[in-house]
Protein backbone atom coordinates (compact mmCIF):
# COMPACT_ATOMS: atom_id res chain seq x y z
CA UNK A 1 0.00 0.00 0.00
CA UNK A 2 1.32 2.92 -0.96
CA UNK A 3 1.64 5.98 1.54
CA UNK A 4 1.20 9.99 0.25
CA UNK A 5 3.59 12.42 1.88
CA UNK A 6 1.88 15.92 1.86
CA UNK A 7 5.25 17.68 1.80
CA UNK A 8 6.67 15.96 -1.34
CA UNK A 9 2.73 15.60 -3.04
CA UNK A 10 2.87 20.11 -3.02
CA UNK A 11 6.35 19.86 -3.82
CA UNK A 12 5.29 18.08 -7.17
CA UNK A 13 3.18 20.98 -9.48
CA UNK A 14 2.90 24.41 -9.60
CA UNK A 15 -0.59 25.33 -10.46
CA UNK A 16 -2.29 27.36 -8.81
CA UNK A 17 -6.33 26.54 -8.23
CA UNK A 18 -5.80 23.19 -10.08
CA UNK A 19 -6.37 20.61 -7.32
CA UNK A 20 -4.93 17.19 -7.35
CA UNK A 21 -6.51 14.08 -6.35
CA UNK A 22 -4.30 12.79 -3.66
CA UNK A 23 -7.06 9.88 -2.29
CA UNK A 24 -10.00 8.42 -2.68
CA UNK A 25 -11.95 6.80 -0.24
CA UNK A 26 -16.12 5.92 -0.10
CA UNK A 27 -16.34 8.41 -3.14
CA UNK A 28 -14.99 11.08 -1.54
CA UNK A 29 -11.35 12.69 -2.42
CA UNK A 30 -8.81 14.11 -0.91
CA UNK A 31 -7.59 16.82 -3.44
CA UNK A 32 -4.70 19.18 -2.75
CA UNK A 33 -4.12 22.65 -3.89
CA UNK A 34 -2.01 25.91 -4.26
CA UNK A 35 -4.05 29.03 -4.04
CA UNK A 36 -3.17 32.60 -4.26
CA UNK A 37 -5.52 35.60 -5.50
CA UNK A 38 -9.37 35.58 -5.56
CA UNK A 39 -11.01 33.06 -6.86
CA UNK A 40 -14.53 32.85 -8.38
CA UNK A 41 -18.09 32.95 -6.58
CA UNK A 42 -19.48 29.53 -6.41
CA UNK A 43 -21.55 27.24 -4.64
CA UNK A 44 -21.69 23.36 -5.12
CA UNK A 45 -25.45 22.12 -5.14
CA UNK A 46 -24.88 18.93 -3.90
CA UNK A 47 -21.61 18.70 -2.02
CA UNK A 48 -20.33 19.72 1.00
CA UNK A 49 -16.80 20.54 1.24
CA UNK A 50 -13.93 20.57 3.36
CA UNK A 51 -11.05 23.01 3.45
CA UNK A 52 -7.81 22.55 5.34
CA UNK A 53 -5.13 24.63 5.38
CA UNK A 54 -1.51 22.94 5.24
CA UNK A 55 0.42 26.47 5.12
CA UNK A 56 -0.49 30.32 4.63
CA UNK A 57 -3.67 31.69 5.38
CA UNK A 58 -7.11 31.15 3.12
CA UNK A 59 -9.94 33.42 3.89
CA UNK A 60 -13.62 31.86 2.76
CA UNK A 61 -15.79 35.00 1.98
CA UNK A 62 -19.82 34.39 2.13
CA UNK A 63 -22.77 36.42 0.93
CA UNK A 64 -24.86 36.46 4.20
CA UNK A 65 -22.09 35.10 6.93
CA UNK A 66 -18.38 36.91 8.38
CA UNK A 67 -15.68 35.76 6.44
CA UNK A 68 -13.66 33.00 7.77
CA UNK A 69 -9.68 32.96 7.81
CA UNK A 70 -7.94 30.01 7.94
CA UNK A 71 -4.29 29.29 9.27
CA UNK A 72 -2.41 27.09 9.19
CA UNK A 73 -4.06 23.76 10.78
CA UNK A 74 -7.10 24.82 10.77
CA UNK A 75 -10.23 23.62 8.68
CA UNK A 76 -13.82 24.49 7.91
CA UNK A 77 -16.62 22.90 5.86
CA UNK A 78 -18.47 24.67 3.99
CA UNK A 79 -22.38 23.23 3.35
CA UNK A 80 -23.65 22.41 0.00
CA UNK A 81 -25.66 25.38 -1.75
CA UNK A 82 -23.87 27.80 0.12
CA UNK A 83 -21.90 30.35 -2.00
CA UNK A 84 -18.23 31.57 -1.36
CA UNK A 85 -14.98 32.49 -2.64
CA UNK A 86 -11.59 31.54 -1.13
CA UNK A 87 -9.13 34.09 -1.24
CA UNK A 88 -5.39 33.81 -0.23
CA UNK A 89 -3.16 37.05 -0.54
CA UNK A 90 -0.11 34.78 -0.50
CA UNK A 91 0.31 31.48 -1.83
CA UNK A 92 -1.26 29.27 0.41
CA UNK A 93 -1.35 25.34 0.47
CA UNK A 94 -4.58 23.92 0.86
CA UNK A 95 -6.34 20.10 1.41
CA UNK A 96 -9.75 19.37 0.11
CA UNK A 97 -11.99 16.57 1.18
CA UNK A 98 -15.13 16.08 -1.12
CA UNK A 99 -17.01 14.01 -3.44
CA UNK A 100 -14.44 12.84 -6.24
CA UNK A 101 -16.53 14.60 -9.08
CA UNK A 102 -16.85 17.91 -7.34
CA UNK A 103 -15.53 20.62 -9.85
CA UNK A 104 -13.78 23.45 -8.44
CA UNK A 105 -16.03 26.31 -9.57
CA UNK A 106 -19.26 24.48 -8.85
CA UNK A 107 -21.65 26.38 -9.88
CA UNK A 108 -19.70 28.31 -12.67
CA UNK A 109 -18.91 26.58 -15.44
CA UNK A 110 -17.06 28.49 -17.84
CA UNK A 111 -14.73 30.40 -15.64
CA UNK A 112 -11.11 30.58 -16.78
CA UNK A 113 -10.46 28.34 -13.22
CA UNK A 114 -12.93 25.94 -13.85
CA UNK A 115 -10.90 22.41 -14.20
CA UNK A 116 -12.80 20.47 -16.64
CA UNK A 117 -10.55 17.18 -15.55
CA UNK A 118 -9.59 15.41 -13.28
CA UNK A 119 -5.89 16.02 -12.25
CA UNK A 120 -3.94 13.26 -10.02
CA UNK A 121 -0.56 13.57 -8.40
CA UNK A 122 2.53 12.67 -10.94
CA UNK B 1 -19.38 29.57 10.47
CA UNK B 2 -17.36 28.13 12.98
CA UNK B 3 -13.41 26.61 11.69
CA UNK B 4 -11.60 23.93 13.78
CA UNK B 5 -8.16 25.04 14.89
CA UNK B 6 -6.38 21.20 15.19
CA UNK B 7 -3.98 22.46 17.87
CA UNK B 8 -6.56 23.44 19.91
CA UNK B 9 -8.80 20.42 19.14
CA UNK B 10 -5.62 18.17 20.34
CA UNK B 11 -5.14 19.73 23.30
CA UNK B 12 -8.58 19.05 24.75
CA UNK B 13 -8.93 15.66 24.95
CA UNK B 14 -6.00 13.12 26.19
CA UNK B 15 -8.07 9.79 25.82
CA UNK B 16 -6.26 7.79 23.79
CA UNK B 17 -8.03 5.29 20.94
CA UNK B 18 -10.83 7.32 21.44
CA UNK B 19 -11.37 8.94 18.22
CA UNK B 20 -13.50 12.61 18.61
CA UNK B 21 -15.55 13.84 15.33
CA UNK B 22 -14.11 17.56 14.32
CA UNK B 23 -16.40 17.93 11.37
CA UNK B 24 -18.86 15.93 9.05
CA UNK B 25 -19.75 16.32 5.21
CA UNK B 26 -21.43 14.39 2.96
CA UNK B 27 -21.91 11.16 5.25
CA UNK B 28 -18.28 11.22 6.19
CA UNK B 29 -16.59 12.56 9.74
CA UNK B 30 -12.92 13.88 10.46
CA UNK B 31 -12.13 12.14 13.55
CA UNK B 32 -9.10 13.37 15.92
CA UNK B 33 -7.20 10.49 17.74
CA UNK B 34 -4.53 10.38 20.46
CA UNK B 35 -2.77 6.69 19.96
CA UNK B 36 0.17 5.28 21.55
CA UNK B 37 0.92 0.98 22.35
CA UNK B 38 -0.52 -1.70 20.29
CA UNK B 39 -4.31 -1.25 18.66
CA UNK B 40 -6.66 -4.74 18.01
CA UNK B 41 -6.41 -5.91 14.60
CA UNK B 42 -9.71 -5.53 12.87
CA UNK B 43 -11.49 -4.59 9.23
CA UNK B 44 -13.94 -2.48 8.31
CA UNK B 45 -16.50 -4.39 5.84
CA UNK B 46 -18.08 -1.68 4.09
CA UNK B 47 -15.83 1.64 5.12
CA UNK B 48 -12.33 2.70 3.17
CA UNK B 49 -10.67 4.60 6.35
CA UNK B 50 -8.08 7.35 5.22
CA UNK B 51 -5.00 7.76 8.46
CA UNK B 52 -3.52 11.65 8.33
CA UNK B 53 -0.53 11.92 10.82
CA UNK B 54 -0.51 15.20 12.57
CA UNK B 55 2.22 14.67 15.27
CA UNK B 56 4.52 11.67 16.07
CA UNK B 57 4.36 8.43 13.69
CA UNK B 58 2.52 5.74 13.33
CA UNK B 59 2.89 2.02 11.60
CA UNK B 60 -0.02 0.51 9.94
CA UNK B 61 0.62 -3.34 10.25
CA UNK B 62 -0.89 -5.48 7.63
CA UNK B 63 -1.73 -9.24 7.82
CA UNK B 64 -0.56 -10.04 3.76
CA UNK B 65 1.40 -6.76 2.53
CA UNK B 66 4.35 -4.55 4.30
CA UNK B 67 4.12 -2.44 7.12
CA UNK B 68 3.80 1.30 6.27
CA UNK B 69 5.35 3.44 8.87
CA UNK B 70 3.37 6.86 8.72
CA UNK B 71 5.53 10.13 9.87
CA UNK B 72 4.03 13.70 10.27
CA UNK B 73 2.21 15.25 6.72
CA UNK B 74 1.90 11.71 5.52
CA UNK B 75 -1.27 9.72 4.36
CA UNK B 76 -2.30 6.06 3.72
CA UNK B 77 -6.19 4.64 2.81
CA UNK B 78 -6.77 1.39 4.47
CA UNK B 79 -9.14 -0.40 2.07
CA UNK B 80 -12.40 -1.92 3.22
CA UNK B 81 -12.08 -5.16 4.19
CA UNK B 82 -8.42 -5.21 4.40
CA UNK B 83 -7.54 -6.34 8.13
CA UNK B 84 -4.81 -4.14 9.81
CA UNK B 85 -3.50 -2.95 13.33
CA UNK B 86 -2.12 0.99 14.12
CA UNK B 87 0.94 0.93 16.34
CA UNK B 88 3.10 4.04 17.41
CA UNK B 89 5.55 3.58 19.89
CA UNK B 90 4.75 7.00 21.55
CA UNK B 91 1.67 9.03 21.64
CA UNK B 92 1.10 10.36 17.81
CA UNK B 93 -1.90 12.60 16.71
CA UNK B 94 -3.65 11.51 13.62
CA UNK B 95 -6.68 12.98 11.63
CA UNK B 96 -9.20 10.21 10.15
CA UNK B 97 -11.50 10.23 7.62
CA UNK B 98 -14.18 7.67 7.32
CA UNK B 99 -18.01 7.44 7.16
CA UNK B 100 -19.42 8.86 10.44
CA UNK B 101 -20.58 5.74 11.67
CA UNK B 102 -17.52 3.46 11.39
CA UNK B 103 -16.82 2.44 14.53
CA UNK B 104 -12.76 2.52 15.82
CA UNK B 105 -12.81 -1.50 16.02
CA UNK B 106 -14.86 -2.54 12.81
CA UNK B 107 -15.53 -5.69 13.01
CA UNK B 108 -14.46 -6.75 16.71
CA UNK B 109 -16.81 -5.59 18.46
CA UNK B 110 -15.73 -6.53 22.26
CA UNK B 111 -12.56 -5.28 22.56
CA UNK B 112 -11.81 -3.06 25.97
CA UNK B 113 -11.19 -0.12 23.17
CA UNK B 114 -14.35 -0.36 21.23
CA UNK B 115 -15.61 3.07 21.41
CA UNK B 116 -19.67 2.54 21.34
CA UNK B 117 -20.87 6.54 21.93
CA UNK B 118 -20.23 9.06 19.32
CA UNK B 119 -17.97 11.50 20.93
CA UNK B 120 -17.42 15.34 20.11
CA UNK B 121 -14.55 17.62 20.86
CA UNK B 122 -15.76 19.41 23.72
Amino acid sequence: MEKTNLTRAFDSFDEQWSPRVAAELNGQAVKLAKVEGEFVWHQHEDADELFLVRSGELTIEFRDDPDVVLEEGELLVVPRGVEHRPVADEEAEILLFEPGETQNTGNVQDDELTQTERRDLA
